[in-house]
């Protein structure tokens, strides 16, 4: 693998002459100390379990780039040219029958809009959901990606309970309740049922017609966040919120963890008034998705058993999973863990009276990186628990990362007992979801 | 050049039961009634003068191809990978040379973000700096896809005056202090100075200093929006705003118009406290630009003499110009217009009386399209100009297309002479900017 250039180390900004111009939603955006630590955190020394970076090695690039090839010979002239704000026709066509995966059977390509990641379908919904101060009820811990958007558009996030099983309904239930109560507006749940990202658990099926019970009952929209669905280790699939209603969800899905995320793609799929709103949204925010990445794309999935890849993709990662879990036996048998069934991360508790982000710049110096739990949460839960991905180090990298990791908790553990917590000036540790290419 | 899909004509949406939920920023986005035109407009028979897509058949194709091929073999895994929110910084580097042709010579690659296109870039920059209310000073008229972001922030857009050499100084003068007055919060001032779409001209280099001491002198930032800045017909080229002043700034240009669209990738110059900031948004926004994207892009610009690939576009679109002001003054002599000395569009005055906006459903019946001026206004201005684009249509395309204008003009005028003005229902002509691929 080629070396990528690590992540610039931001410098602190003195007297800004604009200081003080800004928009509120821009006051609370922060550059952060850890960013800097990702930059270490990057060097090839490091085993880093932070990222959410597919593992690509095994892609035929060669078969890929002579499909390319051809396809730019042949279309060379619209692939560079401005598309339909909605997205290409041909992909809105071609993803209908990877969401019969789980069940979506009734959904027409006119009911999907391309966006530039699911990044992007959560701040176009965000956007044309959302004033500043209203509601948006998200599992907690949550997608730090998502957070981010929920804060730069002004929302106040109100957290609902996550168990082994999922998001809990009857939480679901009261938090609608006492927000209505005390005069908010809830604009939608956002859930990531399959695989959860930072959690690891999925939702199970017994609860998921009760979820929509209760959001059919309260008319509160669901937004379902479905990268990982198709990743499950068994080849096991769950049927969609949106294979059960059409009405009361927008399923969002994105190609970045079962294909590549270079191209920025995925997709979203919305009732017809929301969908409308969604496609105005879209142009005002990009004009269109970039063609070159759609027709990759289409291309890729037209002339590739895209299904195997997904099984061989599944299966890596379920090694990986095996390979975190025996470690995690066998070097920190003290923490708690739930086994994931599918997806990139383990959500691993950390003993008592530890702190997993004041820890951090000490599992970087003893060459290992994670994300510290308070990365999860708005209000700075968190610091009991930390995120371990398996997606992109390799099992053996893996065994040795987890093995450096109880170095440094172990010897934590002796810190704390002879001298009580220490900690570190508050960073935001969103920054080191994608602190873009890492070498692991 | 292959057949594209016409953009579907939206359907009216009936009893939308999430009506009432939207946010208020949602509220003004509407369905265009125009869009439904404007796929009857993107038929083969229309000449279309309306949409702003480069003309693409002269690219090398065939090359460009085999190079993307070398470099997906080479670092497929990285170009389909997560990047960085800043973007690629090979790519970051690469800009500084084409922004050098305007005189900008003191930039680093820490002081470049890429973007989705410039589209995103406006989006981001108006996210950082504006709460709803708060005003911007842009030029009247301006481009579409601005007044779309400005719309969508909730913001007051303030006409400054443009002449036949752009904008004109004292009109931001007394905009500036009037708003202040008023209470106002001035953001920034929207600037396209080369090439203006839609009104074809460019700042004069007399003018340039005289701006910026304005904006010094009361503090206003600059947002100096340049995709155009290298298609002078001669090859002149002006300096920049940018180049002139760091501190109060904002640089962007795309590879949109000089390159192509379709990789929907772009830049922006800011300054450091800003540039921060905008890194920030455009991770909450996408993560990150496409590698994909970004790596055809710095193959390109690293294999092509894409100093003389400019040049024949200069060459091209000077020809095409030339053509459109000779079928005017051919068939259409008692209109009035400024023949503009680069870039894509010619603002055309329509004798008085007449409604470029009513008269638009009998032009594209008679074969021809264009864009009504009210699209370039926020406030129903515009009703006595169109924009005649002659980017996309080859030079007997255009011929024909103003002589299928010029019927339809002149049977207006007789119709006005004869009944007085007609009107249709109002409707959003900003849909017509980019409506897709479009068949000329
Ligand atoms: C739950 C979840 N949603 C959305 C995303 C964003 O994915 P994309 O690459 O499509 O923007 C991620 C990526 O990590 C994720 O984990
Ligand atoms: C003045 C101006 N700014 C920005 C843009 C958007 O360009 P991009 O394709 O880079 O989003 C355009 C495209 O027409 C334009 O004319």
């Amino acid at each position: 693998m080629a070396e990528p250039t690590p992540s610039p180390t931001p410098k602190i900004i003195k007297n800004d002459p604009w200081y003080g111009s800004y928009a509120a939603r821009a006051e609370t955006m922060r550059a952060s100390e850890i960013r800097a630590l990702f930059a270490v955190a990057s060097r090839p020394e490091v085993v880093s379990l932070a990222g959410g970076m597919p593992y690509l090695d095994y892609m035929p690039f060669k078969e890929i780039a002579e499909l390319i090839d051809k396809m730019m010979v042949e279309k060379g002239d619209i692939a560079w040219q401005y598309g339909l704000a909605q997205g290409d026709p041909h992909l809105r066509e071609d993803v209908l029958q990877i969401m019969r995966l789980e069940n979506i059977t009734d959904v027409q390509p006119d009911d999907v809009v391309i966006t530039n990641g699911s990044q992007n379908a959560l701040d176009l919904i965000t956007r044309i959901m959302c004033d500043p101060g209203d509601v948006v009820l998200a599992e907690a811990p949550n997608y730090v990606g998502a957070l981010g958007v929920f804060q730069s558009f002004q929302v106040d996030v109100v957290n609902v309970l996550l168990d082994k099983d999922g998001l809990i309904p009857e939480s679901f239930e009261e938090a609608v309740i006492e927000q209505r109560k005390l005069g908010k507006k809830v604009k939608f749940l956002y859930t990531v049922p399959n695989f959860h990202n930072p959690a690891g658990v999925t939702m199970s099926v017994e609860r998921r017609p009760k979820i929509l019970q209760i959001a059919q009952k309260y008319h509160v929209l669901i937004i379902e966040d479905n990268p990982y669905g198709l990743l499950g280790f068994d080849g096991q699939t769950y049927p969609a919120l949106r294979s059960m209603d059409d009405e009361n969800v927008v399923y969002l899905s994105s190609f970045s963890k079962i294909i590549a995320p270079g191209m920025r793609i995925a997709w979203m799929v919305a009732p017809p008034g929301i969908r409308q709103k969604l496609v105005l949204a879209n142009e005002a925010s990009v004009l269109c998705p970039p063609n070159m990445s759609q027709f990759t794309i289409t291309t890729y999935l037209d002339n590739f058993d895209w299904r195997q890849q997904i099984n061989q993709y599944r299966g890596m990662y379920r090694d990986r999973c095996n390979a975190m879990d025996a470690a995690l036996r066998e070097y920190l048998p003290y923490c708690t863990w739930n086994k994931p069934k599918g997806g990139f991360y383990i959500w691993l508790k950390i003993p008592q009276g530890l702190d997993s982000r004041a820890m951090l710049p000490r599992a970087v110096t003893a060459k290992v990186a994670y994300v510290a739990g308070t990365g999860f949460y708005m209000n700075g839960e968190g610091r009991d628990h930390m995120r371990l991905s398996f997606c992109y180090p390799t099992p053996e990298r893996i065994h040795e990362g987890i093995r450096r990791l109880s170095t440094v908790i172990d010897n934590e553990l002796e810190t704390t007992q002879l001298f009580g917590t220490s900690g570190v000036p508050d960073a935001d540790p969103r920054d080191a979801e994608h602190p873009g290419p890492q070498v692991q």
